[in-house]
């Protein structure tokens, strides 16, 4: 059963929450005991889980992670000049998955379910799989 | 089918290998072809997969990773001082997958199973659930 | 169901397409909606994702992702002394996964999936498994 959200993102890199919108795949699935595939059909954009309580948790996330992979290196060759967001993106990885127990997300406490974008502003699909 | 074991982590940082845990759930399971995902609720500490032969491995890895990603950097504003070891766990990862084959986890030679500790020493949830 | 093909490497670094081979297993499997997990048996080498249509992506990820983590460092203590290529691969990871639909893997237009060699030329094994 796989169900699909658009997901908008607003800036150049950007960690935007969509644990509601798996929350509501998995419960127009009606499943109560399975796991949920979250995947990206993107190369510049990713998936994580990290905490969202604090702001400055994704906002710290990306800063550093900006440091360690630079938008610019004068020895890129990729034209489009955004080799930085495919290797974030492979860095942090394409999917997320966890268990699904008595219909509702297997979750730590502190843990939201993020689309990270890389090469923004754009439109995004979030692919939900159910399993 | 979803097992939960518990791993006392005794430093700041540290690999600990769970891959005993792990086939112990699979035999629990009673399944013989299936799949394992290995996850933790969590988001200072992380999953992953690597050598489990020579203790140099674990070790030089986690002093690398410290080395890119420092667990101080004076620009964060997480109050907690723990962003590092959220970068950590994002860029490892919260999970790992693995085919289950005659009744055995489907591992390479050198391969073993690692829950890593990046902000402890702290008691943490192992989450094995086999599909 | 699980699909084994084998997967020679020519460089020290290198990334190889194996879509083709993924979606070889899938269409062998005669699953129609599925998920596909592919992983490596390995520690020294990992799979992802990225653009598969300009060669100079995975060849900027590879050149970027050494300056992150070079393959020489003075401070190593494993003998092998390809300490580097053990962490890039937990940094990307030993398997990706994805839905099948209509019996086709469920990829973006520019998504192609990829070994990541870190430690050849060897002889790798990709294992394919349909869940």
């Amino acid at each position: 059963m796989i169900f699909e959200y658009s997901v908008k993102t607003d800036r150049a890199q950007q960690l935007v929450d969509v644990t509601a919108k798996v929350a509501d795949a998995v419960k127009k699935s009606g499943k109560k005991e399975a796991h949920v595939l979250i995947s990206v059909p993107h190369t510049t954009c990713a998936m994580t889980i990290n905490e969202n309580c604090d702001p400055a948790v994704p906002s710290d996330l990306l800063r550093r992670l900006e440091k360690i992979v630079p938008v610019h290196d004068p020895e890129d060759r990729h034209a489009e000049g955004n080799s930085a967001a495919h290797l974030k993106s492979s860095l942090v990885g394409f999917s997320v998955m966890m268990p699904v127990s008595d219909g509702g997300l297997l979750l730590g406490t502190w843990q939201g379910i993020y689309l990270c974008e890389f090469d923004g502003p754009r439109t995004r699909r979030l692919v939900v799989s159910i399993i």
